[in-house]
């Protein structure tokens, strides 16, 4: 009846400790495509600096030209197919005529001093138009005036102290906090949680100077003059804030701008340091900031899989920059450009990946992910059914240290398998002949967990976020970070403002770009990887591990409340009883099918308490930082704060409740591995 | 590098405009396996006759034990493994101290009349215990005295008239209605919408008596003193309503009764005609009904795929009765049993199905479709990956006419083909040798579509609701049904009472057990061709065909406000434009997963507005009726009354937003059909 499958199941019927033997066959091509490029130095600086020459903001033609450009030269380097993908999305931009700017108002109500309206703009720059000045995209619009209060972080943990321990009221004032720490929409929301009228944020020397660092040009550490731009959104997975849920087409229901996602109801503006020493009173806000739908554009290319062309694996990275995009994303995009580069030579060598690769160049990231998730809702039945893995390619530097990788736990062995044989890869001076794992390793070792490099969570303030935590698709990310233990500066210190240009990344950070190789051929062999095994290199006693390691996490952190857990007969009871998965003796398309729909099976369609879109019962963003990854988040927030509750017994109910969906999801997915009748 | 998956693409690409070719490969089997079997006459009422003889309400001793015996003569017929699957759900039984009844009242409050406490048991179960009196499941209890208002059959349109036409306010006041129409739980719930205390349903001969037909056991009608039990929740998928979205099971968070989905306030009761016809003035309930978690078991039994073990074809229909379940459900019952038995002599001969069969045996269904429900919560990663359709099996007749069918519109040219080629199948006297589909036909054409039989959309009711509207699971049901332009009584009329026996299927609805045994070709035939075809037979075109249609239709609904249409700027645009829907030159793999997929592409995760586990955006049970099924309901309930809306502008921005996640919807089921890459 049908001889296909038949001889599939004699002759590939498999009995596997998921191990990576399988790893050798693709391997030769991961060679052939990155580590024996012969251009490294040629291409990544060619990429690099001709994407940054100008300003490239989504939604604005600049923006539009460099995605034509894009689409041209991955036709060129010969994909299969190459389109763009527009959308009208809720962007956000300063109004042109009335200038955002703080002033500090005396009694009489004159303004006595003034932020500045704009960053000086770095040597070589100086005839480049269209330049954005800092500002927060999507700040209501207002002129409040205030008493400031200046409440740190602006984290949930520095309200609660001024509020509870120095018993401050913040309602009706402007507050002004430092950038850092967490994601800056988080800031935004606890100053109106609070009642704030308006909140300042300002780079502060402590987290955006580096120690011994001059500023740039002569360094890579930020100007007093120079400010965070940023979006300050709490979208909490929804794209753009007038289309939740579904893509921003023609046809598609707009919100109102009252009723759409995350908008913050007050004014809000960023502030270099030099700005910020002044401010001390009363002042006035003035901000004319105006949200307006804007047309964007995602280039999606495509190679088709020659054996499982419904099956996808993709590779994304955004391409919107506030202003020139040196570091973010740019850096990022040439990886993925060169990536494209590289599998089109393979292409015209006769080679084709087993499964279909798609790279997308998204749009509007730096608006709330705007771009990513978009296409994620465009294509939301396509990608549920096919979609084997993400890997995210934004900025591929943020320092000169070593390797950083966040992702879900299926892949880290695969992580530690690629990185271990791309051998003689690291590009730190003094490590010739030394493997990317162990120069990481050596830098940057999980102590406490295990012996190895450390992985962590995924967060968000990515493109992946839709792809993995509202779809469940297995995602990564991986870049070059600074030493953390040393360098206690936030991100790094020019991040989203007019510095980051191609000059920084070619004097300061990879000088020789085999930072960027190395970051190219994590990312690139993830995706050559996943796209060519015939075996899915995903390994689901990692999952199990991780599962362990954070059911027992969040196990402690409930029982720092003995009493109540008694009192409310609170119990982890089957939550812990997380086993070894095992697969075995299945035909191989049915292996692949149970490992791809693995992490499918971490999704709740009802999704978390408040959270529709963020639907990973083991993974979400904090809902403290969006930036950081929180896993089994729905026990987390029950538990928040839980001793000031004012219905205790309503708030264990929900804690009971989160531990009995997280023991049904990660029993259901257990349930997907085991053999299928 | 994949000989199995090659070899499939080399031998097996095929270009197919969705013909049915390949139904006499598999057709051989069926013809084996039902249509040659000998013995119908033995079997059908060997297994009705015998799982009847004793009340097996939900949660019973009794239905434990034919769950039992179903368990052990599944294995003796054959299959690979048959488990017990329990759950701890809500249900509601009458309180054994304190009955239910209704009381006329004089001004004293003295019971001048009661309502009888039970139905006169029909002849030869005089001795027979655990007969459950009419009562409504779920009702509240409580003694409310009040006066009473005659509101109909309680549908929308009833109270409506009574409200805007004759101007009676129903507050604080006890209503009846008769039984028909709608659901008994859509009445409830108008009633307690119009603020009334309590409501009493009572059977009204206009609605429960066939003309020319003596009352039980002399014929089929029901007498005067016989009621309808039934429950009365307003689940909208939640199944059991205290675990809604997750299994029953010991880890569950279970909600307190307050929160429980789908509850009625107010006191419910059922009564048959003779004693509605004392009731027309003061009267007081007395409703003792107790809710109580209890342990109900499902029968879950497999036949394991030889070639695709991880594709699911399901037949599941319901155990549990109210009494001894002569009609509903152990006419379908004995039709499952029979099919397994087929199957299991079938695989003693050597014969595997392609594919998984699985066969369930449902508890509680009469409680509100909690034992399907729970299994699908269950099981939902599983089936949402694995499952291709599900082919439900309650009641085999309600009348003694023709053939009734409701199913997805990929399954209609499946089930005409199948009738076609049933010859000789036709069950009634004078048409020996005529085929099922022709008798069917001739008795009830779809005249204004299309010159064949008629196909009515699925609506809810029985235990098919969660694997389609909640999980986008391809589904049909199969019947004999009444001859509904002459008889126009509702169900049929003994529905739910005591007189529901083995002798009234034996003596009046099918003597010779053929009319079953055509039932059993339906349902078996559609699941072996389902589990055994190489292709599925799962028609597209005719979806898109079906989809055309209900577009045309709501569309015409809208045109009815020209005006406001115009006001609102409210379009159908893009909406209409559903083309014909082409598959082609796919390896047979990953077209059968388009096709498979295609129904869930339909459901859209956020769920419809107020009804989370209603998430197909096609089809829901209609909210004024759970048992009729309404297409495009968002874009329906938007529109509902909306000419009496309080803020016309919100509600026609309303139907705005739900024409657009309907196309939406509808393109991104279409992209899923064309060629993965």
């Amino acid at each position: 009846q049908d001889p296909g499958v038949v001889q599939l199941r004699h002759q590939e019927l498999l009995c596997i400790n998921i191990t990576y033997f399988f790893l050798n066959f693709s391997f030769f091509f991961i060679k052939c495509f990155i580590i024996k490029s012969k251009k490294p130095k040629v291409t990544f600086p060619t990429y690099s600096g001709k994407f940054t020459q100008l300003p490239h903001l989504a939604g604005t033609e600049q923006n539009l030209r460099y995605a034509e450009q894009i689409k041209k030269e991955w036709m060129e380097f010969g994909l299969d197919s190459v389109e763009m993908v527009p959308y009208d999305v809720l962007l956000s931009y300063p109004n042109k005529s009335e200038p955002n700017y703080i002033s500090i108002i005396d009694q009489l109500g004159n303004e006595v001093f003034n932020t500045s309206l704009a960053e000086p703009v770095p040597e070589g720059y100086e005839n480049v138009s269209n330049i954005v000045p800092p500002y927060s995209a999507f700040s209501a619009k207002g002129q409040p005036e205030g008493d400031l209060v200046y409440v740190n972080y602006g984290r949930t943990e520095d309200f609660f102290q001024l509020q509870r321990e120095m018993n401050i009221n913040v309602t009706g004032k402007i507050v002004i906090v430092r950038y850092g720490k967490i994601f800056r929409g988080n800031k935004v929301k606890n100053a109106m949680l609070a009642g704030a009228k308006g909140i300042i944020m300002f780079s502060d020397p402590a987290d955006y100077w580096a120690a011994d660092v001059q500023p740039y040009p002569d360094g890579w550490n930020l100007p007093g003059g120079g400010a965070q731009r940023g979006n300050v959104l709490n979208l909490n997975g929804a794209g753009d804030p007038l289309t939740p849920g579904y893509p921003a087409k023609d046809y598609t229901y707009r919100f109102s701008l009252e009723d759409g996602v995350g908008l913050p109801k007050i004014p809000v503006h960023p502030i270099g340091f030099h700005d910020a020493v002044n401010l001390l009173k009363k002042v006035r806000m003035n901000i004319h900031t105006d949200n307006q739908v804007t047309r964007i554009y995602n280039v999606i290319g495509r190679i088709r899989g020659a054996l499982e062309p419904d099956r996808y694996v993709i590779l994304g990275g955004h391409r919107d920059a506030w202003v020139f995009g040196g570091i973010d994303p740019m850096s990022g995009a040439a990886v993925v450009h060169e990536t494209v580069r590289s599998a089109g030579k393979l292409l015209s060598k006769g080679w084709r990946p087993r499964r279909t690769i798609i790279f997308a160049s998204w749009d509007a990231e730096e608006f709330g992910l705007v771009g990513s998730t978009e296409w994620a809702e465009d294509n939301t039945k396509l990608l549920q059914e096919r979609a084997v893995a993400y890997i995210n390619a934004d900025s591929a530097i943020e320092g000169m240290y070593t390797l950083r990788v966040d992702c879900t736990p299926s892949l880290h062995t695969l992580v530690y398998d690629l990185t271990k044989q791309v051998s003689r890869a690291s590009p730190e001076d003094g490590e010739e002949g030394v493997s990317l794992y162990e120069s990481w390793h050596k830098r940057d070792n999980w102590t406490n967990d295990r012996d190895a490099p450390r992985i962590s969570k995924l967060g968000s303030g990515s493109d992946f976020e839709a792809y993995f935590i509202r779809l469940g698709i297995a995602a990564g990310r991986a870049r070059y970070t600074k030493n953390k233990v040393r360098n206690r500066y936030s991100s790094y210190p020019v991040y989203h403002s007019v510095y980051e240009t191609f000059e920084i990344v070619e004097k300061f950070y990879d000088p020789s770009f085999k930072r960027l190789q190395a970051v190219a051929q994590v990312r690139g062999g993830l995706i050559f990887l996943l796209a060519d095994s015939q075996l899915l290199p995903l390994d689901v006693n990692q999952y199990a591990d991780s599962l362990r390691k954070y059911a027992q996490s969040i196990t402690q952190l409930a029982q720092k409340h003995p009493e109540e857990m008694k009192m409310y007969e609170v119990s982890f009871g089957e939550f812990m009883l997380v086993t070894l998965w095992s697969m075995c003796c299945q035909p191989v398309r049915i292996m692949n099918d149970q490992l791809m729909y693995l992490e499918r099976a971490f999704i709740d369609p009802l999704g978390l308490p408040g959270r529709p879109f963020y639907r990973h019962v083991i993974f979400a963003p904090s809902s403290h930082n969006k930036y950081a990854g929180e896993s089994f988040p729905g026990i987390y927030d029950a538990l928040f704060d839980i001793q000031n509750s004012a219905d205790p017994e309503k708030a264990w109910e929900e804690v009971k409740r989160q531990i009995s969906i997280a023991a049904f999801t990660v029993h259901a997915a257990a349930m997907t591995l085991t053999p299928p009748a």
